[in-house]
């Protein structure tokens, strides 16, 4: 890539307009995007309003939404409309929902009755659903057109369009009948005609579909659009694979926040508030702290214990700390093979198993490791030594076969998987070790 | 989608199989490829080869590297050798690194010398670098063609290609001058020079390049596939949006293995033998106990605080699993935005700046919640209340500064971020916590 971004600051900085508009006209949108994002608030609206109208409704898409609102203020009517007029739809709607009210207000006063009804029904669309991903702007053919009508009407009707790389069949009711890529379309003979060519096993998804499972099929199928219909089975619109990354991202982001015991946020980390972020941690933090003094309750109960051999009090952060990383391995893993459906509920006792024998391998192993060290080492006494490596290995099994278990059953249960990741699985099993621990110590160590 | 798959399985099952290579031949290959993954080794021979050769081919592409192996072990020189020509190269490099050596062998007989040069070249490509993810089946235009040449010159010999919506402008030492897509060709004049049509500010990658790396590019410019460079700046291939979804899978789940203390592994779970799982494990949690061996020291060393006062312990659990919960929010939060690109080094102090604020939120609302539990719910002493909830605050304190420091000071060390994750986190903020909660005690408690 040619970064000529810090020559042209330094243009802009001089105020030769001239020569910056004539540099900028040749960049990627991207860049110019990233130009404009430096500047301040009356240069960035200045040089938006020097760039040749296709490309500033291009560059319009790249900037954020801080950036967007302050040039919606300043712009004329005109010139919104023409951002508005180009503007895909489902950017279109993104727009909407980012700015704030008076912002939409003007930028509203520029549809008509017919565009509003259609922007009010897209606005409906639950977050996260079909819907709210697509756009309307797609190619439409006629089966009994031939391609060479077809790449015509492609030809006219195009420039519009999102994608033209895939065009839809539809009948008179706009119920899909095929799919046709332009590939296809361009690769062969002009005189045949569309249904000749066209893709009856259409994949294609609902309006009330969850993105997830949208982005799955894209993975599934190497699409690069997909279509959407609605209750009717007609053609509403398409969701393009651009869209389709960002989803993954997001689905990927909203795991991490949950596996990390957080309610999930779509906002920047850095673009979210203190209080916000203060919130989204508290609850999940609250509800492990009151947990984890259950296993405050077990050591009281085992005080007897606690007093006569103090030194078992030194082993237990050691105990807890490595019960809740073999636990959050399994449970990091199991639910990203969930996400990726790499397993499946059905799968419940393969992935036990599987566990149960990783468990006892790495158990076995850190305990010797752990006798070794502790027995031969620092000379602990034999007896509290084989205690602790006992509950070690029990430990690591416990937690690794929990941590594998809960995920698929919260799946089994409708409930998210990721919820069922190491900060839960760790208060859990620590209450299970801690109860064995004082148990064989009590057997061992005759108290 | 219609799934005939059970219909067409019992006519497997009844051996007519007429009506099924009459179903089959209409189906996605995907789906094709479902089908012959749930027949035993002889079935999915025999369905495999009723196919017509090019649906073979898309079928081949959509079915595990077992059966691909069983496919290949079975059929004649003829139709391995329509499979390989009929490949895509990065596919054909993708199934030569799945296959045992016998079958390599195999296939490869079937390439002349020049062809299995170039083999051997994208095989050497390091592994998740730009190389070893692209393809060379890409259209390239010379800049003077005009626009009508041009779609002719797609039309005869795109059927080869593994994509013709962008097309690259090469000049007589195949340097890349321009980028042009079949969209922008086919809604110009078609009396236009290519050269006027075509984009010169090219987003293009090196064959070095990380894959990571590339995958970012894809979001920041929306783009669905990209050209590669070798070192003199030739054309050398492309790589495609399909392949760079698995890319961002493949990263994340890196991630999310790393973050939860394990060697990362790019097997399916379920295919992973239990001593690979284990040994992935074992290294971390080996690691992870022998640290929290300190904090058992730190416990040694206030025996006589702990003897004193026994009721010490009973909340030992609850201050450790809160600090290590509190600092896993806010490492996660971090690694992925650093992940994401959202953060960026240079904003280490912002971010700690943040998360101190942060933490002093939610500690003090930890705090004051456990104080009313504690003191007033349970009769806790008053001074080992005061203790206690103010080690609470600290160790969240800590614990969130920390875990958002360390990530970044990683990634500025040119380390991978993902392994400052929770488990790292809990065993270094355990330490200080105690330590701090003993030091408290002492004061407060006269001890």
């Amino acid at each position: 890539m040619k970064w000529e971004n810090d020559e042209i600051l330094s243009m802009i900085e001089q105020k030769k307009y001239t020569d910056v508009r004539e540099k900028i006209i040749n960049l990627n949108p991207v860049h110019v995007g990233e130009i404009i994002e430096s500047l301040d608030v009356s240069e960035s609206i200045l040089v938006f309003r020097m760039l040749p109208k296709d490309l500033a409704v291009d560059v319009f898409n790249y900037i954020s939404s801080e950036v967007q609102e302050n040039i919606i203020s300043a712009i004329t009517d005109k010139e919104i409309k023409h951002i508005i007029d180009e503007l895909y739809f489902d950017d279109m709607i993104d727009l909407l929902e980012e700015m704030p009210a008076k912002v939409v207000k003007k930028i509203l006063q520029h549809s008509n009755v017919e565009e509003r009804k259609l922007i009010n029904e897209f606005l409906n669309y639950p977050e996260s659903s079909a819907g709210s991903l697509m756009t309307i702007e797609y190619v439409d053919l006629k089966k009994n057109m031939t391609i060479g009508e077809a790449i015509e009407h492609i030809k006219y009707t195009g420039i519009n369009k999102e994608t033209i790389y895939n065009c839809y069949v539809i009948n008179e009711e706009r119920k899909l009948e095929g799919i046709v890529s332009l590939r296809k379309l361009i690769l062969s003979d002009y005189n045949l005609k569309v249904e000749d060519v066209m893709n009856k096993d259409v994949v294609y998804v609902n309006t009330g579909n969850d993105q997830e499972y949208v982005a799955s099929l894209f993975k599934k199928y190497d699409i690069i659009v997909v279509p959407v219909v609605d209750m009717e089975d007609r053609l509403t619109g398409i969701i393009t694979i651009d869209d389709i990354i960002d989803v993954i991202d997001q689905e990927t982001t909203e795991d991490f926040q949950k596996m990390a015991a957080m309610a999930p946020s779509e906002e920047a980390y850095l673009d979210t508030g203190v209080f916000t972020l203060a919130k989204n941690r508290l609850m999940w933090l609250t509800i492990l702290m009151v947990s984890a003094t259950f296993t405050g309750n077990i050591l009281k109960r085992f005080e007897d214990v606690l007093q006569s051999v103090v030194v078992l009090t030194f082993f237990i952060p050691m105990l807890m700390d490595t019960g809740g990383n073999a636990g959050s391995q399994s449970a990091t893993l199991v639910i990203r093979s969930l996400a990726l459906g790499e397993i499946e509920t059905k799968d419940f006792f393969k992935v036990v198993y599987k566990e149960l024998r990783v468990s006892l391998i790495t158990g076995i192993a850190l305990a010797i490791l752990n006798f070794l060290r502790i027995y031969f080492l620092q000379g602990t006494d034999f007896y509290v030594s084989v205690t602790i490596c006992i509950t070690l290995l029990f430990t690591v099994v416990l937690s690794k076969v929990v941590g594998a278990m809960l995920p698929i059953i919260a799946k089994k249960l409708k409930m998210d998987p990721a919820i069922m990741a190491g900060p839960l699985i760790t208060t859990i099993v620590d209450a299970g070790a801690l109860i064995v621990y004082f148990s064989i110590a009590k057997v061992l160590l005759h108290i």
